[in-house]
């Protein structure tokens, strides 16, 4: 068969992903640091980027009813014009059905390579991604390339390599024997994973391609045809996956409407109909928590990673100058918009490090002072906070209360004079103070005061047990206090960070090694990527023939 | 640790156990022929049923605020007068959160030693434990020694096996090395299951410990307390697994309310109280779909095992005759009383047998002389049928419409002159009726009259869609059409056993070797046992550190 070809191509890959999934080591086989890319590279994938603005995005080639597209740049501050092919809702799930005829009839193999063939291609685009992302986002070209392109890739592989590995779990066929005493019970017995049906992968503004190509990879190696609902902000980078697996599924002689792009506007969205129409059987959904709590009610197999807040713990370190340079660069690395950045941060009234003790003043302090460093770096400044995805974030961060240590300001970007930017506002409230005690998505930070780590420990707790959260930083000398942290937060079902500095960041949840959630607290009941992650995709059924 | 010594002792049944769930071929290692037994273990066993009658159950050692038990004897006809301890719902939590502390805390090894070791004891009651479900289930000795003994004891086996090679999937500690040009950053990542919570098993009054341990020994291997809240008229059964783990888990100087039986009344059930309460994490329930479907609708991790209807699909046959006495078999076995038992056959109007075309008439024929065949005769047919669990069973049957072909009758049991028996009703039906069409338990058969197998499968396959089914049995010569009915079928998540005859039977799920329940449809959310039985019950948190 022609199509096992591309399995043989990738298969060397998929056999290294599949072995480093239990071995949680540092495995991120697209991730080559841009500066390794040639400058014309940068150039190419510059101007790609540059023919796709003010067209129709015709390389989709799918079915077109009408085009749409209201995507703005937040680094220019106008939009786009970028417009993208819709249909009915009803269409993409007829189309869908159409395609799942031979994609569920497909061998796993098949599925495998033109999985990882996709990914080949879309390495070849990921200057394009980087600035698609960018443009769509407001994320720096650093983040936007890493994030979209090969952290991206990376996880949409790990979701392929478990798939293949699950659904691989059982032999296809056994020849059963019962021993009863003078004869034996002879029973072929066949086991074939089924895929649940159409699947629809939601997406977010903010990271468009790596919180979407898990769901999206990991529905169609286990046979499930795919939706993709973009956010109507932010379609341009998952458009360009979403372009490249057509073309791959097509040119095997298959039906490119297994996976179809959906896109829609803010003013007519379609996110709802699609949920609920009863074809659909998987969801996967990233954003905010008012409309993943409506996605989890549906009764269908539903995958989710909603809003939380992440606390970070400060017990008492050895250098308190290098822990605020760590915790005020988490959290001005693209202004808080990341589900992994810290919104919270528990200062005791008194904090060890080894020249004395600080006050919870001092310590704030020192946060400011770093924060400040990173904001007004000549070089890297603008670059790291980026800018701003919407302007709810910011109008959200003027109502909060608490006493200003750090006021916002407009930030300078070199390139993008006309960014929407904005460096971080730091409070300080005390432990008793509601202020902190919801999500704010964006440039804004919480200093909170606490009589001492148990406080610190408890409050943080209870936020993660009510409102979710996806991280946990702290940072202890104590072997004892790190014990009762871990204990106490890995109860609430969040990872915690220990004494994190230098180029080691809470934000970062590395593919194959680190899980990206862990679906036991509200912050979302999905984890990239644990073995439910696929599991819960198909359905094995055990065939059994006497002859 | 003195724990370690128990895993010590059970490590190679735990390991064998573990090879086999990949490789689906017979594994059964508690299932000896009850014959295999001295008639003196058997003598034993009933005298020891019959030093619990009209007694407190004592053995459980819980905490008693009142005793309780309303279990009737279906062979007697009277009441078994066993009491049961029982407190407040909210004791129960109070206790299990206690019980908590320690338990999540200990060794995978050390709850797989008291787990395995408890099955050990149990096994040394299976006999006792046989007699315990023929007077409260209605089945025949055979049928509860197999089902409630050595089959159950596999079943928990297998949730063991699975748990305790999920819970060991990744590496405890990695020294994590991410390459960053010149230098490198070097992070302890630990890996750690966490126990959900506290779990509620609710079992059902015909399987009383088949369909409850593989829940109970999930939850418990993966570090849950739980609760059992058995069927009120079908405790003791059940009673003797909780008695025979509370007993191991105290001996290993644990707190024995990791397990607690909850009995209840019918006119004061707890079921829902429980269920809904806040502390409740994990609810596994087997019963009927109408309280199903509200614990699927619970905000927790559940899993079901609902009613449904089981269709047999006939399109050729080598021998009619063979396959009528396969089917009778099927359909009298503890007369319908199991979830894997066959409501429909779909009949066609023409039969193709090695010896010419039968009509839909005489295949009717055939089947209905099985039957009788079984019912009358005089060794097997009281064995066969057992009697009727609860009165409901036998009124609904009497409301069903159709042309009746075989009209039920009041069986004799040699041994029980008072027993509830009954034989199968057999009607028959035009596939257009809508008789058939709803969940009939209990000793009722329809016999439906298509045109021909497409419109046999059509039916089947949309009744599988809206009502659920367990197991589907078909009967054809031909490849193409096996074919087809396997597709079919298998798109609506139910399995099909193909011209069993002989000594297999439909009915049969045999432990490590077939699943019972596929998730997929309206039967139930949960398989016996898929990965996704053990590893929903716990979550993986990576905590990362750096020093």
């Amino acid at each position: 068969m022609v199509q096992e070809s591309l399995y043989l191509q990738h298969k060397k890959l998929l056999d290294s992903a599949i072995a480093a999934l239990h071995k949680r080591q540092f495995f991120s086989p697209y991730a080559e640091h841009p500066k390794a890319y040639s400058a014309e590279l940068d150039a190419q994938g510059k101007e790609a980027f540059g023919r796709l603005l003010n067209q129709n995005f015709v390389q989709l080639n799918q079915d077109t009813e009408h085009w749409i597209g209201e995507e703005v740049s937040p680094l220019w501050n106008y939009g786009i014009g970028i417009h993208y092919p819709a249909v009915s809702p009803s269409k993409y799930i007829e189309n869908s059905q159409k395609a799942s005829k031979s994609w569920k009839n497909t061998t796993i193999e098949t599925r495998a390579g033109i999985l990882l063939e996709s990914l080949e291609r879309v390495k070849a685009r990921f200057f394009e991604l980087a600035y698609a992302t960018m443009h769509t986002t407001g994320q720096s070209f650093m983040m936007a390339f890493q994030a979209s392109g090969p952290h991206a890739a990376d996880r949409a592989l790990e979701a392929v390599a478990l798939g293949v590995q699950e659904l691989r779990r059982y032999p296809q066929q056994v020849a059963f024997s019962k021993p009863l005493g003078s004869h034996s019970l002879e029973v072929q017995k066949i086991w074939k994973p089924i895929p649940k049906g159409i699947g629809l992968v939601i997406g977010c503004s903010t990271f468009p391609t790596w919180n979407t190509v898990p769901g999206l990879y990991a529905n169609l190696i286990c046979g499930n045809t795919t939706i993709i609902k973009p956010h109507p902000k932010s379609i341009l980078a998952i458009a360009i996956f979403a372009a490249e697996l057509r073309k791959v599924i097509r040119e095997q002689g298959l039906d490119s409407n297994v996976v179809q792009l959906a896109s829609d506007t803010i003013a007519d969205p379609i996110t709802k109909k699609l949920a609920e129409h009863p074809a659909v059987k998987l969801v996967d959904y990233t954003g905010g928590s008012f409309f993943g709590n409506f996605i989890e009610s549906l009764e269908k197999t539903v995958f989710t990673e909603k809003s939380g807040i992440n606390s970070v713990i400060i017990d008492s370190v050895d250098d308190m100058k290098t822990v605020a340079q760590n915790i005020a660069f988490s959290v001005c690395l693209y202004s808080r918009q990341m589900c992994t950045a810290p919104q919270n941060v528990f200062i005791p009234q008194e904090v060890r490090t080894s020249t004395g003790v600080l006050t919870f003043k001092q310590v704030a302090a020192h946060i400011v002072e770093a924060i400040n460093g990173v904001v007004h770096h000549p070089k890297m400044g603008s670059e790291t906070i980026g800018a701003i995805q919407n302007d709810a974030t910011l109008r959200r961060i003027k109502e909060v209360q608490g006493d200003l240590l750090l006021a916002p300001q407009v930030v300078h970007h070199n390139q993008y004079p006309n960014a929407r930017s904005q460096s971080p506002t730091v409070v300080s409230v005390d432990a008793q103070s509601v202020a902190y005690r919801s999500e704010y998505f964006g440039p804004i930070l919480f200093l909170v005061k606490t009589e001492n780590t148990i406080e610190s420990v408890a409050v943080a707790s209870v936020l993660t047990s009510t409102h979710g959260a996806i991280t946990c930083l702290a940072f202890s000398q104590d072997e004892e206090v790190q014990k009762f942290i871990a204990e106490q937060m890995n109860e609430v079902f969040v990872p915690v960070s220990f004494n994190m500095t230098g180029a080691g960041f809470v934000n970062q949840h590395a593919a194959f090694s680190d899980f990206h959630g862990t679906g036991g607290n509200p912050a979302g009941n999905a984890s990239f990527a644990d073995v439910s992650f696929v599991n819960r995709r198909f359905v094995w059924v055990g065939n059994r023939k006497m002859e």
